[in-house]
């Protein structure tokens, strides 16, 4: 059992991927090792390495969307044994103690909770993530994958997944509500998937209708484009729930005028730049503008079991190591349909 | 039974307070003529009478916060009994027949709803509002006010009472919850006087101390100012829930900072211009950023009912006819402990 792994390691902003070797730490009593499989390239990778979002602890091992198989589990470890389907997505640690971690909402731990990557665990070890053929990981933030979900499709419900689950649940996504989802990117499209399942109607608020045949299978009712200019007029008071998934400036006030009174817009896309809003367009209809950070680990639980029993994961462009590079060319241009996974097999330490 | 009933009436923009006549109309079958006790001043009448929000409808009578007791009632009239104590708020009909109305919410009418003065109603009639010694409204729109509440200090309650109560009800204010009111004035000492009687651990959040007594009396437990440098570091996830009353400029992003994760801060108070925004405030922590606009008929009986049962109400001046001009300033200017009542009696047509 080495603890040097294969990785596809940044050294420094603007460096190239290179293929080399990682240490995982042996494990402590609670830890998890995985082998992993695939792992999604989520827009946050980008951010991360391009220094968009602040600092970057560099070298770095980006990826927070992992999926794979239990290699070995440590002394203490119960409710995952060597063989089963995991993933880990955007944590992997938090205090456990406080108010939030109690209800398990970890991702808003009071301390702080560790980041798969670009942070640093409470013992000062750098966390890095899951573009790499093993990774070790406390059980508390393992998920199970179920069996009859396909690895390589699993990996980006961690993160593109849980992002949408969050809010379509909290804000009431079911039988005979309309939801609206702007983008149908590598989160939009999960968020058309879900939320049809809940039971919704679901409309897709694109740039354009070039991927209008894949939003009605994934099961959208309804397309529309933003190009064409009457469409916020048409959609006027039409949805129960928005979920934004745009990192673009955002029409906020437009957004709102195609919700209905007490309804909600959720934003889970960053857009760098402050935005305006006009206060009107919150208070004519007590209407809710609110945004939505992944979820904790029993939410995420959930997501991963209701993907299960509706038969939907994400649609993936599997990749090798490759092809990374250029992966993140296309995911900048709004050009995958609609996730890449990297095979970890493919990545040779040069 | 005379039509023509005094009142106070401006006849343009910018013309002083005129005491005067106007019709109100004979009664329906399903009205109800109410005497007017007294009538609240809200920082909306003025708004509306400076055109502050667009154009205004002349000759007007404003006054949305009514008490008084009824005088006659229509043949088909059968909630109210002449006798009566009553008020009546910012609305005086609605379509009755759109999902809005038919769950309650008649502020939101999906035809629109009359308000009580500066609109028309179906028919065409102009509205006039409360500063007068009579009105005739739809006993739909007529709210029964507890006969433990004084009339001069329910009226406020009409408008003031029900913008704070339905925001401080539909976001969970009560026992265990930390709640934050932004702004001590006309809405602001409402408040704290609902929250506190729901239960709620409640903090103002003033421009400087200067009500600090007042404020504690009313139930606060804890009063700060945003004057003192420090107050939004000091208050760093505080709060599950901020009402804010102010309508000036906003630092939407420091009062978001004092929500918990989950929480809420609900917008009551309207500025003109846009507001300015960082959408991590949001996405940091699952926050909500919302409007509230007064509250359907169901509600505004529902918060009459709770201030009766917890002997509050609003802080009043009550004022003559001739007072209002120099009232009207003193609001503008924030001096007033904590609504004005005009006393409809004192009005004399001249």
């Amino acid at each position: 059992m080495t603890t040097h792994i294969p990785a596809l390691i940044i050294d420094s902003v603007g460096a190239p991927f290179r293929q080399g070797l990682i240490e995982r730490r042996e494990l402590r009593p609670d830890d998890v090792r995985i082998d992993i499989a695939f792992a999604g390239i989520c827009h946050s990778d980008i951010h991360t390495v391009r220094e968009e979002w602040g600092p970057c602890i560099f070298p770095i091992v980006t990826g927070h969307e992992i999926a794979g198989v239990v290699a070995e589990v440590g002394s203490e470890v119960t409710k995952y044994a060597v063989g089963d389907h995991v993933g880990v997505g955007c944590l992997v640690d938090s205090c456990g103690e406080c108010d939030m971690c109690v209800k398990g909402s970890e991702n808003f731990c009071e301390r702080g909770a560790v980041g798969t990557y670009n942070a640093k665990n409470y013992d000062g070890e750098v966390a890095q993530g899951g573009y790499s053929q093993q990774i070790v990981v406390s059980e508390r933030f393992v998920l199970r994958v179920p069996d009859s979900i396909p690895l390589e499709q699993a990996a980006p419900l961690l993160c593109a997944g849980i992002t949408m689950y969050t809010p379509l649940k909290r804000w009431g996504a079911g039988p005979g509500k309309s939801v609206g989802i702007i983008g149908m990117g590598g989160l939009g499209h999960m968020g058309v998937k879900i939320a049809a399942a809940m039971g919704a109607d679901v409309t897709v608020i694109s740039q354009t209708m070039s991927k209008e045949a894949d939003g009605r299978e994934f099961g959208a009712v309804d397309y529309r484009a933003t190009a064409e200019s009457t469409v916020y007029k048409d959609l006027r008071g039409t949805f129960d729930l928005i979920v934004c998934t745009v990192s673009s400036e955002l029409p906020l006030d437009k957004y709102l005028g195609m919700v209905k009174p007490f309804g909600a817009l959720v934003l889970v896309g960053l857009p760098p730049e402050p935005q305006q809003l006009a206060v009107w367009s919150l208070i004519g209809g007590d209407k809710v503008l609110t945004g939505s950070n992944i979820g904790g680990i029993p939410i995420t639980q959930e997501m991963l079991d209701f993907c299960a029993k509706h038969q939907i994961a994400a649609t993936v462009e599997t990749i090798s190591a490759d092809q990374v590079a250029e992966a993140y060319d296309r995911v900048v241009d709004s050009k995958v349909r609609y996730r890449f996974v990297i095979d970890t097999s493919t990545i040779v330490p040069e």
